[in-house]
């Protein structure tokens, strides 16, 4: 077998400068490192590390897909799986898919080119007969949201459930005309969470009415614009299930501003369960998500499919929600 | 040169199941593995991937070091880098130090073992004489933090101006007893925002008591803390520099419960602008750091390092900060 002498030899240079060309050190001149590749090629010399890269067979760098880091949902998610991985020895690349079909493939398809061993997916917008395709290439699990028929472990939390027991919350405040938001109609959870909804509604006898839905609710600001598309309907709603804390913040500031009274006029219920929630004022009443554990069940399980500890079978792991009572309900 | 055909012959194997050992798929049978890699070696053969690799130099991850990435500061720095890195075909990696020495070394060995070709460190908590080492692996650049006598490219705001403005701006208020929280004292964005508001405060013939220094101001919960030891105090102050949005909501967190006035008994001035500062009530004025500006610097620095179209030379890059006036003062 060729060894790094060989390669010396033929290039009349030292072992050590081989060493720095193929350890890539910088401050090595442009001719020693091409005649250095040059006789490498020649000799079909295969440095240690990249062969004992292909014989350990593991990819120790894990992508996680999420939409953006900067919504404390997920930059706590990864928080929570970064610690496990580096404690593994395992690195999580953040991919933000910015809510793009085209930037999740993109990065799907760094399973191809080995950039990465596994991909755990926190948000996904492609089908998933689009996305399957890429399980050729390594364990790919959802965590959090998933698109219809998936194949693949799912890690999410009960969203029914949270739906349910967040608008039966407000039932028993004495709110009967109560609103939804939600961000996009692609997303499970959010679908879970609108079926929990109705089904406490149906429970007690109350309509959702068309109008009392608005759609595209993802930030502070969406929740500015929701408060005053409510206060403009002649049958204005007097709770509000927002789907997010931030949702519920915006629509909180301007209620504020225009002196409408919480929770007597509108109460307003959050969900993630955010710091911020417990530091506002009105302080935000809201489903706890419990976004540590989901991102420690991801972790693992992904770290145990790349040491083929187990198998990438299809299964749900499914957390539960709860509800946490604060000022704005 | 040897080929893949080379390979597939002298195992027997089809050129797809050796292509399907190298690039490292998985249901390929462990002696069909096995045996591959036994012909590679002996055949001296160096996969085209691999072989491109070593040829085109570049490392394509860069690593970032932070302390956490549940603040907003840091996930919004991540953010910003992440996306031009990627439209670069650059891979960002997230490291969680949480300000351990320990965890920062374990991160700056990833460029020996080339699993980072770069590292952009956020913050830092070893010494320069330390951190220095690493640099024979890779490019190290500083962004936002740095230890003293860096010798590197540094990325940074003008510290020592926004505790100048903010400090300036309590005094105009009519404040003429203000305190000081900082983090840690190992910081130079903190000691430089203390010089500036000892020089506004001496301008103005002010006394910095000291007993009006709060130490270990990180978050929300150091805030409530700061609030009741200002409280407690005979001479207390009547305006805070807080050193952080997050310390900021704290202190007004208990002022509001505590029913002290804002800002007239406690005027308060966060540090960052964050979207909560302007969310809460009472909402925070703040300095306001360009957080992606930076973080767009100090990717594009790197990037062109890598690349190889600069030189990783000693210099500082420092952006100007502003003052967001609101409620809270």
């Amino acid at each position: 077998m060729t060894t790094i002498e060989d390669v010396a030899k033929l290039t009349g240079y030292s072992r050590a400068t081989v060493s720095r060309v193929i350890n890539n050190y910088p401050y090595v001149s442009e001719e020693k490192r091409r005649k250095v590749l040059q006789a490498m090629e020649q000799l079909g010399y295969v440095p240690n590390s990249i062969a004992r890269q292909l014989r350990t067979r593991i990819n120790e760098t894990i992508g996680v897909l999420i939409p953006r880091l900067s919504n404390p949902f997920f930059s706590k998610l990864v928080d929570s799986m970064e610690s496990i991985a580096a404690e593994n020895g395992f690195q999580v690349i953040v991919c933000q898919t910015r809510s793009e079909k085209s930037r999740e493939l993109l990065y799907l398809n760094w399973l191809k080119t080995r950039q990465m061993g596994g991909v755990i997916m926190a948000s996904s917008e492609n089908d998933w007969d689009v996305i399957k395709e890429y399980r050729a290439f390594g364990p790919i699990i959802f965590c959090n949201e998933y698109p219809p028929h998936t194949e693949a472990p799912i890690i999410c939390l009960d969203q029914h459930k949270g739906g349910y027991i967040g608008t039966k919350h407000l039932i028993e405040r004495g709110h009967t005309k109560i609103a939804h938001c939600y961000a996009g109609s692609q997303f499970t959870n959010i679908r879970e969470r609108f079926t929990g909804q109705k089904q406490a509604l149906e429970e007690c006898g109350l309509e959702l009415r068309e109008e009392w839905i608005f759609k595209d609710a993802y930030d502070t600001q969406d929740g500015r614009r929701i408060y005053y598309e409510m206060m403009a309907l002649e049958n204005r709603p007097d709770g509000v299930f927002t789907s997010s804390d931030e949702v519920a913040l915006g629509i909180l500031a301007e209620a504020r501003k225009n002196h409408t009274k919480v929770p007597e006029e509108l109460a307003v219920l959050g969900f993630d369960d955010q710091p911020i929630a417990e530091l506002v004022y009105p302080s935000i009443s809201t489903v706890h998500q419990p976004v540590e554990k989901m991102g420690k069940a991801a972790i693992e399980l992904m770290i145990s499919l790349l040491k083929g500890e187990r198998e990438p079978r299809q299964q749900v792991i499914e957390l539960p929600l709860h509800l946490v009572i604060r000022e704005s309900t």
